[in-house]
């Protein structure tokens, strides 16, 4: 019967770190470690890569103690890659899952990853080989179809939330200098990490102002109108934008001319957005604008991270071994939002194919009509992924002294 | 006699935000309310400008709970300012206080509000008005003289020294992009702050691989030398800079050849040496660098904050109420650290004469002999300013699987 199958269990980690990838590893190595026919769990070094190099680590050999540490670990502890399976590694991948009678691969990644979990599948069918491939949803970017949301998105928001009103009051206690304070977050063809950036926001005054998402076209005189309508009203302004913001011709907006690198899988890699817009105001408005770029520290911050994002992580890595062990595969753990009222998540299943190089974008009814902020609708569904409250910062009342000079 | 002077007193916060210079006024307020003399205790909005303009409120008025919370709340609740009396304030200036018969200034902030503060103390004598100045240390710069420390300092570091260990995990995971990374840090003037990255580095293969202060003049050959050798050995680096770096002729190293902003005390606004370092590394060594600027996050993170630090903040503006009250007058409090042993610190006082404009760089021996990385002097200086342990995170002993393939 196909729910005994035995053999080993590889766990991939893939793309870029986050918060609580580790979390979903510790999830599935506890999982697996239930099950007799499970019969090595092995972690793959820098993902696919370690599979293809044959490069595996014995997770039975590590003790319980530190499996149950990788939930507040950052970063992925087995290694990541940004990787694209080329036709002349085929035939290697399949005789290295063969020679350790791997019958479980299990990766956590984004959508490319679920691009190589797939061929790695189509792969294993082709040579008549048993193997059931589950992907772990894992994106900082929540650019996933069909999930409610990916891990590891509620703890760079959270992180976002936090950092952001921070900066921002950073920025209003300082009378006289730093006025405009541009954020550049991470995303890489969407706005979904941006647009968490309304979590810091306290009130009609609080930072920050103006979200600018890749969503929308970036027009520059609408920017600077926006900019300066803030300003006039507050005598600052806090503005939170995505790297990947592009003008109407499709191009990004980018301070440096310097060549766009690009990745394995031609992703390009971003960043000087938020460099650009400070010049662009200083030259147009006369205002004296600095940024902030965080870069991947946002993403990797445990010490930020948002508790319903680790036990999410950690729920789609033990669900993951625990479908395939039922004789589950080519599926990716999906999160399924339950009802309107208190937050409530189960888990899914969705075809990898259907997951493979889908980008989601952040919806219409998540960017406001002017495109320059997110609306109500964005904050319910954000809320609950960040975890509880943030920190309570003292609010003083600020009773005015009467003047008699 | 002089210790029984009656009268209000008046706090304000001066310079960037900290984390902790909140931890400063509750400190200062808490111990004012104890004394029968001080018949009012009011902060000054803005710093000296809310002196200036008469812009005063009450803190008796606060709730206790309220000015308790300011110990965990960022930034500056008073609000800050950067600027500099002007002849012409001098009159404005002195009206207020007898106004409203304060007798009492407290101004928490660097050498810029110390010299502040040493002005309105000599106004005041001019006047004939009698009137007790003092000064609360802070400056996330670290670079006041005469103290062993700033409070301010402790809590950037621990920011940097977890912000900087996640992103060299997220750049160790990563193994086929992002191979470099440089993080900017804060800086005016002096390394003081890029050094606390150290303590990000849990082993020698650990980030950061090498730090680089304005302390000593930066040499581009020697820069892409060190990260080269850095760079073979590992296959990655993760760099710390500080935005004050100057080449051999005293220009600052940037990107963008914008005009660099100065503020009210003439102090250049800098940044963008991480940009420029990340295109010299691709044009010269054709390794793909990324660069994070975290900008003003570092210095307001009360997640991270120190707990030496707050309780530290918290010390010297009890302190300074507390020395007013025994008749000091143009003094800052100071930290002085005691024996070599376990770290205790007490407090001092320094003339502000001594502590305004002067500043504090980063001694010879806290700095390699490569100018590429701290000593371990360094460590032992920093080590106990940062509060606790970092957060503990697992560290697998990956122990690899026989190849059979």
């Amino acid at each position: 019967m196909a729910e005994r199958l035995k053999g080993g269990c590889i766990l991939a980690q893939s793309g870029g770190p986050t918060a609580v990838i580790n979390s979903s590893v510790c999830g599935a190595v506890q999982e697996a470690e239930k099950y007799s026919q499970i019969e090595g769990v092995y972690g793959a070094i820098n993902g696919i890569l370690g599979v293809l190099n044959e490069d595996l680590i014995d997770l039975k050999k590590e003790e319980k103690e530190t499996i149950s540490a990788l939930r507040k670990t950052p970063s992925s502890a087995l290694g990541s890659c940004r990787y694209k399976l080329k036709p002349e590694d085929y035939e290697k991948v399949i005789k290295v899952l063969k020679a350790h009678n791997i019958r479980y691969f299990l990766i956590a990644g984004g959508n490319d990853s679920m691009d190589t979990a797939n061929k790695v599948s189509k792969l294993a069918k082709q040579s008549n080989y048993e193997l059931r491939v589950m992907g772990i949803p894992k994106t900082v970017d929540n650019d996933l179809v069909i999930t409610d949301h990916c891990p590891g998105y509620g703890s760079v928001g959270r992180w976002l939330a936090i950092s952001v009103r921070d900066a921002g009051l950073d920025t209003e206690a300082i009378y006289t200098s730093d006025t405009i304070k541009i954020i550049e977050t991470m995303g890489r063809a969407t706005g979904w990490i941006t647009a968490t950036t309304v979590m810091a926001k306290e009130d009609e005054d609080a930072a920050p102002h103006l979200i600018y998402l890749p969503e929308r076209v970036f027009a520059e005189d609408k920017f600077l109108g926006d900019v300066e309508r803030v300003y006039k009203r507050l005598g600052r302004a806090v503005i939170t934008v995505c790297e990947g913001l592009k003008d109407e011709r499709g191009e990004y907006i980018t301070a440096s001319k310097r060549t766009v690198d690009t990745d394995g899988f031609g992703h390009k890699q971003l960043g000087g957005v938020a460099d650009y817009l400070c010049s662009l105001i200083a030259a147009n408005l006369k205002i004296k604008a600095r940024f902030d770029k965080p870069g991947t520290i946002q993403r990797v911050s445990t010490v930020c991270a948002s508790e319903v994002d680790l036990k999410e992580a950690y729920l789609v890595g033990k669900i993951a071994v625990r479908s395939a062990l039922e004789g589950k595969t080519d599926y990716m753990v999906t999160l399924v939002r339950e009802g309107k009222g208190e937050y409530r998540c189960k888990t899914g299943l969705a075809k990898l194919e259907d997951i493979a190089n889908a980008v989601k974008k952040v919806p219409d009814n998540f960017i406001n009509k002017e495109g320059n902020f997110v609306t109500k609708e964005f904050i319910s569904y954000i809320k609950p992924l960040i975890g509880g409250p943030l920190p309570e910062y003292a609010h003083l009342r600020k009773v005015k002294v009467e003047k008699k000079a």
